[in-house]
Protein backbone atom coordinates (compact mmCIF):
# COMPACT_ATOMS: atom_id res chain seq x y z
CA UNK A 1 0.00 0.00 0.00
CA UNK A 2 0.80 3.84 -0.93
CA UNK A 3 1.38 5.60 2.02
CA UNK A 4 1.09 9.65 0.91
CA UNK A 5 1.11 12.19 4.12
CA UNK A 6 -0.70 15.52 2.79
CA UNK A 7 -0.46 18.56 4.31
CA UNK A 8 -1.23 22.46 3.85
CA UNK A 9 1.28 25.18 5.71
CA UNK A 10 2.51 28.20 5.52
CA UNK A 11 5.64 29.10 4.58
CA UNK A 12 7.46 28.94 7.99
CA UNK A 13 6.39 25.57 8.38
CA UNK A 14 2.88 26.00 10.58
CA UNK A 15 -0.07 23.52 9.83
CA UNK A 16 -2.34 26.10 11.84
CA UNK A 17 -2.95 29.50 12.29
CA UNK A 18 -1.44 30.08 15.77
CA UNK A 19 -3.62 27.57 18.20
CA UNK A 20 -6.85 27.15 15.41
CA UNK A 21 -7.67 23.85 14.34
CA UNK A 22 -8.18 23.00 11.07
CA UNK A 23 -6.30 24.79 7.92
CA UNK A 24 -8.75 27.11 7.47
CA UNK A 25 -6.32 29.47 5.81
CA UNK A 26 -5.84 27.10 2.75
CA UNK A 27 -6.11 28.63 -0.59
CA UNK A 28 -9.14 27.80 -3.18
CA UNK A 29 -6.57 26.46 -5.39
CA UNK A 30 -5.25 23.63 -2.03
CA UNK A 31 -8.77 22.97 -1.61
CA UNK A 32 -9.28 21.93 -4.87
CA UNK A 33 -6.59 20.04 -5.24
CA UNK A 34 -6.99 18.03 -1.76
CA UNK A 35 -10.16 17.05 -3.11
CA UNK A 36 -9.00 16.27 -6.40
CA UNK A 37 -5.94 14.28 -4.96
CA UNK A 38 -8.23 12.34 -2.42
CA UNK A 39 -10.25 11.05 -5.38
CA UNK A 40 -7.55 8.88 -5.86
CA UNK A 41 -6.82 7.47 -2.74
CA UNK A 42 -9.04 4.32 -1.72
CA UNK A 43 -8.62 5.19 2.46
CA UNK A 44 -7.56 8.17 4.18
CA UNK A 45 -6.62 8.70 8.20
CA UNK A 46 -7.05 11.66 10.06
CA UNK A 47 -7.12 12.75 13.85
CA UNK A 48 -9.93 13.61 15.67
CA UNK A 49 -9.10 17.31 15.27
CA UNK A 50 -8.72 17.18 11.89
CA UNK A 51 -12.09 15.70 11.35
CA UNK A 52 -13.51 17.98 13.48
CA UNK A 53 -12.33 21.00 11.42
CA UNK A 54 -13.32 19.51 8.58
CA UNK A 55 -17.23 18.96 9.18
CA UNK A 56 -17.12 22.86 9.43
CA UNK A 57 -14.64 24.39 7.29
CA UNK A 58 -12.22 24.27 4.30
CA UNK A 59 -10.51 20.95 3.28
CA UNK A 60 -13.69 19.14 3.67
CA UNK A 61 -13.58 16.78 0.43
CA UNK A 62 -15.54 14.10 -0.84
CA UNK A 63 -13.81 11.40 0.79
CA UNK A 64 -12.44 7.55 0.03
CA UNK A 65 -12.85 5.18 3.08
CA UNK A 66 -12.26 7.82 6.12
CA UNK A 67 -10.60 6.61 9.08
CA UNK A 68 -10.68 8.59 12.20
CA UNK A 69 -8.34 9.10 15.20
CA UNK A 70 -9.15 9.15 17.98
CA UNK A 71 -8.86 8.63 21.73
CA UNK A 72 -12.83 8.54 22.09
CA UNK A 73 -14.14 6.62 19.01
CA UNK A 74 -17.67 5.82 21.16
CA UNK A 75 -18.08 9.51 21.08
CA UNK A 76 -19.24 9.47 17.38
CA UNK A 77 -21.11 6.43 17.07
CA UNK A 78 -23.65 8.39 15.79
CA UNK A 79 -21.67 9.46 12.98
CA UNK A 80 -19.41 6.60 11.77
CA UNK A 81 -20.76 4.39 8.63
CA UNK A 82 -19.46 0.40 8.05
CA UNK A 83 -17.27 0.68 5.29
CA UNK A 84 -17.22 4.80 5.24
CA UNK A 85 -16.57 6.29 8.37
CA UNK A 86 -14.51 4.66 10.85
CA UNK A 87 -13.69 5.63 14.55
CA UNK A 88 -11.00 4.07 15.90
CA UNK A 89 -8.44 4.16 19.20
CA UNK A 90 -5.50 2.20 17.66
CA UNK A 91 -1.87 3.05 17.64
CA UNK A 92 -1.25 5.42 13.62
CA UNK A 93 0.89 2.13 12.35
CA UNK A 94 -1.42 -0.19 13.88
CA UNK A 95 -4.50 1.42 11.58
CA UNK A 96 -2.39 2.24 8.74
CA UNK A 97 -1.03 -1.97 8.53
CA UNK A 98 -4.52 -2.84 9.15
CA UNK A 99 -5.98 -1.06 6.02
CA UNK A 100 -2.80 -2.67 4.33
CA UNK A 101 -3.98 -5.95 5.09
CA UNK A 102 -7.60 -5.00 4.17
CA UNK A 103 -6.28 -4.90 0.62
CA UNK A 104 -6.61 -0.96 0.02
CA UNK A 105 -3.82 0.04 -2.38
CA UNK A 106 -3.56 4.29 -1.85
CA UNK A 107 -3.79 5.62 1.70
CA UNK A 108 -3.59 9.44 2.41
CA UNK A 109 -3.08 10.50 5.89
CA UNK A 110 -4.10 13.35 6.43
CA UNK A 111 -2.38 14.84 9.68
CA UNK A 112 -1.67 16.04 12.45
CA UNK A 113 2.13 15.45 13.50
CA UNK A 114 0.98 12.53 15.76
CA UNK A 115 0.22 10.58 12.73
CA UNK A 116 2.80 11.30 10.67
CA UNK A 117 5.59 10.85 13.11
CA UNK A 118 4.28 7.43 13.82
CA UNK A 119 3.61 6.59 10.46
CA UNK A 120 7.54 7.72 9.72
CA UNK A 121 8.88 5.93 12.80
CA UNK A 122 7.51 3.00 11.66
CA UNK A 123 8.65 3.04 8.20
CA UNK A 124 5.55 3.47 6.92
CA UNK A 125 5.11 7.11 5.01
CA UNK A 126 6.52 6.53 1.60
CA UNK A 127 5.67 10.46 -0.01
CA UNK A 128 5.04 13.51 1.56
CA UNK A 129 3.06 16.07 -0.61
CA UNK A 130 2.86 19.59 1.09
CA UNK A 131 1.38 22.44 -0.31
CA UNK A 132 2.97 25.97 0.75
CA UNK A 133 0.31 29.22 1.29
CA UNK A 134 2.53 32.29 0.64
CA UNK A 135 1.95 33.60 4.57
CA UNK A 136 4.14 32.71 7.73
CA UNK A 137 2.35 32.59 11.00
CA UNK A 138 5.30 32.32 13.34
CA UNK A 139 3.39 29.92 15.72
CA UNK A 140 1.14 27.15 15.05
CA UNK A 141 1.51 22.90 14.98
CA UNK A 142 3.97 21.74 13.06
CA UNK A 143 4.16 18.58 10.45
CA UNK A 144 6.23 16.75 13.17
CA UNK A 145 6.61 16.20 16.75
CA UNK A 146 9.41 16.00 18.82
CA UNK A 147 13.25 16.15 17.81
CA UNK A 148 13.35 13.94 14.53
CA UNK A 149 15.50 13.72 11.83
CA UNK A 150 13.72 12.54 8.64
CA UNK A 151 15.63 13.41 5.29
CA UNK A 152 13.67 13.14 2.69
CA UNK A 153 14.21 12.87 -1.46
CA UNK A 154 12.52 16.10 -3.78
CA UNK A 155 9.97 14.42 -6.02
CA UNK A 156 9.21 17.56 -7.70
CA UNK A 157 7.60 21.07 -7.31
CA UNK A 158 4.70 22.43 -9.33
CA UNK A 159 2.37 25.71 -8.74
CA UNK A 160 -1.75 25.37 -7.72
CA UNK A 161 -1.77 29.09 -8.35
CA UNK A 162 0.05 32.09 -8.51
CA UNK A 163 1.72 31.86 -5.17
CA UNK A 164 0.66 28.69 -3.90
CA UNK A 165 3.22 25.82 -4.50
CA UNK A 166 2.92 21.70 -4.14
CA UNK A 167 6.28 20.52 -3.04
CA UNK A 168 6.67 16.69 -3.32
CA UNK A 169 9.18 14.34 -1.23
CA UNK A 170 9.58 10.59 -0.98
CA UNK A 171 11.58 9.26 2.37
CA UNK A 172 14.82 8.65 1.63
CA UNK B 1 17.33 50.39 0.28
CA UNK B 2 16.71 46.78 -0.94
CA UNK B 3 16.19 44.49 1.83
CA UNK B 4 15.58 40.65 2.18
CA UNK B 5 16.01 38.13 4.53
CA UNK B 6 17.90 35.38 3.44
CA UNK B 7 17.27 32.03 5.58
CA UNK B 8 17.85 27.92 5.04
CA UNK B 9 15.18 25.80 6.92
CA UNK B 10 14.20 22.06 7.12
CA UNK B 11 11.09 21.11 5.02
CA UNK B 12 9.09 21.16 8.40
CA UNK B 13 10.11 25.41 8.67
CA UNK B 14 13.35 25.02 11.39
CA UNK B 15 15.78 27.49 10.96
CA UNK B 16 17.85 25.15 13.42
CA UNK B 17 18.35 21.59 14.03
CA UNK B 18 16.21 21.19 17.51
CA UNK B 19 18.39 23.54 19.77
CA UNK B 20 21.91 23.64 18.07
CA UNK B 21 22.92 27.28 16.57
CA UNK B 22 23.76 27.80 13.34
CA UNK B 23 22.27 25.53 10.15
CA UNK B 24 25.13 23.27 10.19
CA UNK B 25 22.56 21.27 8.30
CA UNK B 26 22.71 23.18 5.42
CA UNK B 27 23.77 21.32 1.55
CA UNK B 28 26.63 22.15 -0.28
CA UNK B 29 24.60 23.83 -2.91
CA UNK B 30 23.05 26.22 -0.46
CA UNK B 31 26.37 27.10 0.96
CA UNK B 32 27.63 27.88 -2.40
CA UNK B 33 23.96 29.53 -3.32
CA UNK B 34 24.93 32.00 0.04
CA UNK B 35 28.03 32.97 -0.38
CA UNK B 36 27.46 33.67 -4.01
CA UNK B 37 24.22 35.80 -3.31
CA UNK B 38 25.85 37.76 -0.43
CA UNK B 39 28.14 38.92 -2.88
CA UNK B 40 25.72 40.53 -4.59
CA UNK B 41 24.52 42.57 -1.56
CA UNK B 42 27.43 45.62 0.13
CA UNK B 43 25.78 45.13 3.73
CA UNK B 44 23.88 42.18 5.52
CA UNK B 45 22.85 42.39 9.30
CA UNK B 46 22.77 39.45 11.47
CA UNK B 47 22.24 38.38 15.32
CA UNK B 48 25.18 37.65 17.73
CA UNK B 49 23.98 33.76 17.72
CA UNK B 50 24.24 33.31 13.75
CA UNK B 51 27.54 35.14 13.81
CA UNK B 52 28.61 32.68 16.57
CA UNK B 53 28.13 29.87 14.59
CA UNK B 54 29.21 31.48 11.11
CA UNK B 55 32.84 32.00 12.76
CA UNK B 56 32.79 28.04 13.32
CA UNK B 57 30.60 26.35 10.93
CA UNK B 58 28.64 25.93 7.73
CA UNK B 59 27.00 29.65 5.83
CA UNK B 60 30.49 31.08 6.25
CA UNK B 61 30.82 33.64 3.48
CA UNK B 62 33.20 35.94 2.01
CA UNK B 63 31.37 38.97 3.69
CA UNK B 64 30.36 42.64 2.37
CA UNK B 65 29.89 45.00 5.06
CA UNK B 66 28.83 42.86 8.20
CA UNK B 67 26.41 44.55 11.16
CA UNK B 68 26.09 42.01 14.36
CA UNK B 69 23.03 42.53 17.04
CA UNK B 70 24.01 41.99 20.00
CA UNK B 71 23.05 42.77 23.39
CA UNK B 72 26.86 42.77 24.54
CA UNK B 73 28.46 44.91 21.36
CA UNK B 74 31.68 45.71 23.82
CA UNK B 75 32.22 41.48 24.29
CA UNK B 76 33.15 41.70 20.66
CA UNK B 77 35.82 44.79 20.58
CA UNK B 78 38.49 42.72 19.66
CA UNK B 79 36.88 41.76 16.17
CA UNK B 80 35.24 44.65 15.08
CA UNK B 81 36.81 46.31 12.45
CA UNK B 82 35.03 50.05 10.90
CA UNK B 83 33.84 49.70 8.06
CA UNK B 84 34.11 45.81 7.70
CA UNK B 85 32.53 44.06 10.92
CA UNK B 86 30.78 46.59 13.40
CA UNK B 87 28.44 45.30 15.96
CA UNK B 88 25.27 47.16 17.47
CA UNK B 89 22.64 46.91 20.26
CA UNK B 90 20.11 48.72 18.13
CA UNK B 91 16.77 47.79 17.40
CA UNK B 92 16.93 45.95 14.09
CA UNK B 93 14.78 48.50 12.40
CA UNK B 94 16.88 51.47 13.63
CA UNK B 95 19.91 49.31 12.47
CA UNK B 96 18.22 48.92 8.70
CA UNK B 97 17.11 52.21 8.09
CA UNK B 98 20.43 53.58 9.52
CA UNK B 99 22.36 51.79 6.49
CA UNK B 100 19.85 53.11 3.91
CA UNK B 101 21.08 56.57 5.17
CA UNK B 102 24.23 55.75 5.03
CA UNK B 103 23.76 55.17 1.14
CA UNK B 104 23.72 51.15 1.20
CA UNK B 105 22.06 49.47 -1.57
CA UNK B 106 21.15 45.90 -0.91
CA UNK B 107 20.67 44.66 2.54
CA UNK B 108 20.48 40.73 3.34
CA UNK B 109 18.96 40.17 6.20
CA UNK B 110 20.44 36.47 7.73
CA UNK B 111 18.53 36.32 10.70
CA UNK B 112 17.44 35.28 13.12
CA UNK B 113 13.34 35.37 14.14
CA UNK B 114 13.59 38.23 15.81
CA UNK B 115 15.90 40.09 13.40
CA UNK B 116 12.97 38.56 11.08
CA UNK B 117 10.03 39.77 13.17
CA UNK B 118 11.26 43.24 13.70
CA UNK B 119 12.18 44.16 10.14
CA UNK B 120 8.58 43.12 8.97
CA UNK B 121 6.32 44.35 11.25
CA UNK B 122 8.61 47.99 10.61
CA UNK B 123 7.54 47.75 6.50
CA UNK B 124 11.25 47.06 6.15
CA UNK B 125 11.48 43.57 4.71
CA UNK B 126 11.31 43.67 1.09
CA UNK B 127 11.80 39.98 -0.06
CA UNK B 128 12.35 37.08 1.60
CA UNK B 129 14.59 34.03 0.09
CA UNK B 130 14.38 30.51 1.35
CA UNK B 131 16.04 27.34 0.84
CA UNK B 132 14.33 24.29 1.87
CA UNK B 133 16.58 21.40 2.91
CA UNK B 134 15.22 18.30 2.20
CA UNK B 135 14.86 16.89 6.27
CA UNK B 136 12.16 16.99 8.88
CA UNK B 137 13.54 18.53 12.63
CA UNK B 138 9.94 18.42 14.05
CA UNK B 139 11.86 21.43 16.04
CA UNK B 140 13.86 24.14 16.17
CA UNK B 141 13.90 28.01 16.01
CA UNK B 142 11.03 29.53 13.68
CA UNK B 143 11.36 32.01 11.03
CA UNK B 144 8.91 34.55 12.96
CA UNK B 145 8.66 35.09 16.79
CA UNK B 146 5.03 35.09 17.94
CA UNK B 147 1.87 35.23 16.43
CA UNK B 148 2.11 36.93 13.25
CA UNK B 149 0.11 36.59 9.97
CA UNK B 150 2.54 38.15 7.40
CA UNK B 151 1.32 37.65 3.71
CA UNK B 152 3.51 37.29 0.34
CA UNK B 153 3.70 36.70 -2.82
CA UNK B 154 5.76 34.14 -4.69
CA UNK B 155 8.66 35.60 -7.03
CA UNK B 156 9.54 32.56 -7.71
CA UNK B 157 11.25 28.88 -7.69
CA UNK B 158 14.32 27.04 -8.31
CA UNK B 159 16.64 23.90 -8.01
CA UNK B 160 19.70 24.45 -6.09
CA UNK B 161 20.66 20.65 -6.07
CA UNK B 162 18.81 17.66 -6.88
CA UNK B 163 17.07 17.95 -3.85
CA UNK B 164 17.54 21.48 -2.59
CA UNK B 165 14.91 23.99 -3.40
CA UNK B 166 15.19 28.31 -3.40
CA UNK B 167 11.70 29.88 -3.24
CA UNK B 168 11.68 33.27 -3.16
CA UNK B 169 8.79 35.50 -1.67
CA UNK B 170 8.27 39.29 -1.60
CA UNK B 171 6.27 40.87 1.05
CA UNK B 172 2.46 41.27 -0.04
Amino acid sequence: MLTVGIAVMSLDGCLTRHGEEGAGFASREDQHFFAETLGTFDCMVMGGAGYRASRARARVAPAPFRVVLTREPEAYTAEAQAGVLEFRSDEPAETIRDLARRGFARCALVGGARLLTASVKAGLLDELWLTVEPVAFGSGLRLFEGRVEIPFELVGVESLGRHTLLIRYRTA
